[in-house]
C-alpha cells in the first residue's frame, strides 16, 4: 500500500500559506499577483512530482501523470476569497500533488476562479468540463471592481493561451479533499465526512406589490403594506417548510428590502431573496411546490400580491457510490468510528466535474465551522489523516 | 358676520401656484430661488392686506396685524415637497390671507421649512416658538444634498437677521387650514374635518443580532438568523397590536435592512424601523408597553438578540376645545352633516404652535388621498367652504 508523506504534504501546505499571507490566513483574489505567483509555485511542485505542468488560458494549472492509467484526476481550486482562509481549496489540491508524490497515478488540477470573483462562476471547471463560451468570458466582469475578464486575464500574462479540456475516458473519477467549512465535524466529534453529494441551490425572488403611502394618513384598514405581505409570507414559509423539508435541506431568505424604505412611508413594495438547498431533486421539488402555494395562499388573502420568480435552479451533483465505498473503507480503517457520511451545503467544483466523470469529496473539520475568513483552520492530525485516506481510497478505486 | 371673498382667495392659491410650477403641482424646496420669490411674494399680498410684513433670519414670512386685538395667529407653510402639490401648507397661509384681507384681527405666518428638508425638522414654527437654537441651526444640513443650512440661508439673503419669537399673550390661538392627505372625508362623502388633535409619533429602532454564516454549510438547528427573527417579532406584533391599539392607531414598519444582504448568506444582523402613532398618550403607552414584551418574548424564544431603541417620542398636541367648538359650529351652519371630528395622522406647524397657545386645524378633502405628489388636488368648492367656515369659526372663537 502507498504511503502518503504527509510531513511533505503539511510542508508544501505551508508554504503555499506565505503567498499572500494575511494575519493567519491568505489573501489570493484570482489573477491577482499573489495568485499568479502560487500558480507559478504550483506549476514547480507539480514538475518536482514528475508531472507534466502547465496553465491554460483561463488560468487551470494542471499537472499530467506521464505514465499510464487507469488515471484519477484530484484538486481544487488556489484562489482565495478576500481575507480568507488558507485551506479552502489550496487542501485539495496540495493533496492531489501529496498523491502524485506518492507514486499514485493521477492528474492534478487547479481549477481557476471556483471563488468567484468574477462573474459567471466556476470559471476553471466549467471551462475544463468544455462549459465556458468564448462570449462568457467576453461578458464577464470582476464582482468587486468590475474589471472584465478579458483585462484580468491580460494583465496575468494569460491573453491568447488555449484553454485545456478534459480527456474523454482518461479518468476514472475526480476526488476532491476539502475543508467541510460547517460545524457537523467538530459538533459530533469526528474527523472524517464522506460527502454524499452536493446540494444544488434554487434561489428565488419575491417581489411585493403593494402601495406607497403616508403612514400617518393612511388607515390600517385601507393600507396595502408591501412590506407586511412580505412579512406575513416569510412567517408562513417559517413555518411550513419544516413539514416539507428533507432532512438535511436548508432555506434562507438573504435579504429584504422595502421600497421606498423610509421611517414615516408605508412601503409599496417590497423585494425579497430565497433559496433553498437538498441534495435530492424530489426534496427539492417538494419545496417548490410547498413555495408556490404559500404565494398563492398570500395572493387570496393579502391586499397586496406576491410574485415568485425563479432566479436559478441548479441540479444537485450525486457523488459516485464507487468512489464513496472506497472513501468509507479507507475512513473506516484509518478512524474506526470517526467519519459519516454527510451532505455538503457548499458548491465545489465537483459539482461541475462530476458531469463529466464520477466524482467524490472528502471532508476534514473546520475548526469553529469558520471558513472565507482569515481564522479559518483544521489541525495538522486531520489534515494528515484526510491526506491518508484519500490516498488509500484512490488506491482502493483505483483496483476495484 | 364678516364676509370672507372667496374668489380672491382663489385667485391667490392659483397665482402662488405659478411659482415653482410643476406639472399640475409646484416644486419649491425650502430656500430655493422658486422658495424665496414665493415669499417675497406673500409679503406682497400680506402688505396688500394691510398688514406689516416682514421675513425673518429662519425665513418665516410675518404679517402682522395692525390693529388691536384679541388677535389670532393663522397660517401654514410655503415650501412644498419636491415636485409635489400645490396646496399642502399653501393653502392654510392664503387662507390666513383671506382672512386678514377680510378685516378679521389675525396675523398670518408661513413658516419655514416645515416639509424638513433640513434636519431638524419645523424649524420655523420651532424658531417661532423659542425652541430652535444656533447650536441646531449651525449643525443641520440638507437632507437631500448634505448643504449647511447655515450656507442655504445666506444663499438666500437671510444670514444676519434677526429670527423673530411670538409675543406671549398676544394670540387667543392659532388656526390651520389644510388639506386632509388622506382618505377619510372623501371616502366618507365628507367636506370638512375638524381636528380633534395631531397624532404623537413614537419612532423606534430594533437591532436584532444573530451570527452570520453559510446558507449551505449551516443547519437550520444551529443557525442564529437575526431576519428570520425579524420577521417573527414583526409577524407577532402585527398579531397583538389590533389588542392593544387605539381606534385610529396607525403602527409601521417603513424599513428592514438585513446584513450582510447577500442571497447565500445567513443575515447576521437585521435592523428595523418601526412606529407607532395616536393622539392619545395612554394608548401610546399602552402599545409601548405592548412592544416591549414582545421583544422580551422574542429575547426568551429565539437564538437572536432583539434591542428595542426609543429613536423620538413626540408628545400628541391637542387641540383646543373651545377653538375645535367654534368650527363645528361654523362647519354646521355652513355644511350640515358633511363634516366630522378627526385627528390628523400626519405632522403640522399647529402641533408646535399648540406648546405656545390654543391650537387648531380644520382638514378639507383631498382627492383621492394623495399628497406629496404633484397630482395632489381639492375642489375649488371644496377650498372655498373651508376658508368660508375658517372665517366664521375665528369670528365666533373671538366673540367667545
Amino acid at each position: 500500500m502507498t504511503k502518503i508523506d504527509t510531513d511533505a504534504f503539511l510542508r508544501d501546505l505551508y508554504e503555499l500559506r506565505e503567498i499572500g499571507r494575511f494575519k493567519t490566513g491568505v489573501h489570493r483574489p484570482t489573477y491577482s499577483p499573489q495568485d499568479m505567483e502560487s500558480r507559478r509555485w504550483l506549476m514547480d511542485r507539480l514538475a518536482a512530482c514528475g508531472l507534466e505542468a502547465s496553465i491554460d488560458g483561463i488560468g487551470n494549472v494542471y499537472g499530467r501523470h506521464k505514465g499510464p492509467g487507469p488515471h484519477l484526476l484530484v484538486g481544487s481550486h488556489i484562489e482565495t476569497q478576500n481575507e480568507a482562509g488558507w485551506l479552502d481549496g489550496a487542501l485539495g489540491v496540495m493533496a492531489g500533488v501529496a498523491l502524485a508524490r506518492a507514486g499514485l497515478p493521477v492528474d492534478v488540477c487547479a481549477f481557476a476562479d471556483e471563488e468567484g470573483h468574477f462573474e459567471g462562476g466556476f470559471l476553471g471547471s466549467r471551462s475544463i468540463a468544455g462549459e465556458l463560451t468564448e462570449a462568457e468570458i467576453d461578458r464577464s466582469r470582476n464582482r468587486t471592481d468590475g474589471t472584465p475578464l478579458r483585462d484580468a486575464l491580460a494583465a496575468a500574462g494569460l491573453a491568447g493561451k488555449k484553454r485545456m479540456t478534459l480527456e474523454p475516458g482518461r479518468h476514472k473519477g475526480f476526488y476532491e479533499m476539502h475543508i467541510e467549512q460547517g460545524t457537523q465535524l467538530e459538533g459530533q466529534g469526528l474527523r472524517l465526512g464522506v460527502v454524499t453529494g452536493i446540494v444544488a441551490i434554487w434561489q428565488w425572488r419575491i417581489e411585493i406589490t403593494g402601495m406607497q403611502d403616508h403612514a400617518g394618513g393612511t388607515t390600517m384598514a385601507e393600507r396595502r403594506d408591501a412590506g407586511l405581505a412580505a412579512v406575513r409570507l416569510l412567517a408562513a414559509i417559517d413555518a411550513e417548510f419544516p413539514r416539507i423539508s428533507g432532512e438535511r435541506s436548508t432555506w434562507t431568505t438573504g435579504r429584504i428590502a422595502l421600497d421606498p424604505g423610509a421611517p414615516s412611508i408605508i412601503p409599496g413594495k417590497a423585494d425579497v431573496l430565497f433559496q433553498f438547498r437538498d441534495v435530492s431533486v424530489p426534496v427539492l421539488e417538494r419545496m417548490e411546490t410547498g413555495l408556490r402555494w404559500l404565494v398563492r395562499e398570500s395572493n387570496r388573502r393579502e391586499r397586496c400580491t406576491a410574485r415568485l420568480e425563479a432566479i436559478s435552479k441548479a441540479i444537485p451533483a450525486v457523488c459516485d457510490p464507487a468512489m464513496m465505498k472506497a472513501l468509507e473503507a479507507a475512513a473506516e480503517a484509518h478512524a474506526p468510528g470517526l467519519w459519516q457520511p454527510m451532505p455538503s451545503g457548499a458548491g465545489h467544483d465537483a459539482q461541475v466535474i462530476a458531469r463529466k466523470m464520477p466524482a467524490s469529496m472528502l471532508f476534514v473539520p473546520s475548526i469553529g465551522g469558520i471558513s472565507h475568513h482569515w481564522a479559518e483552520d483544521t489541525k495538522d492530525e486531520d489534515l494528515a489523516l484526510g491526506v491518508t485516506v484519500l490516498g488509500a481510497a484512490a488506491e482502493r478505486f483505483l483496483a476495484a
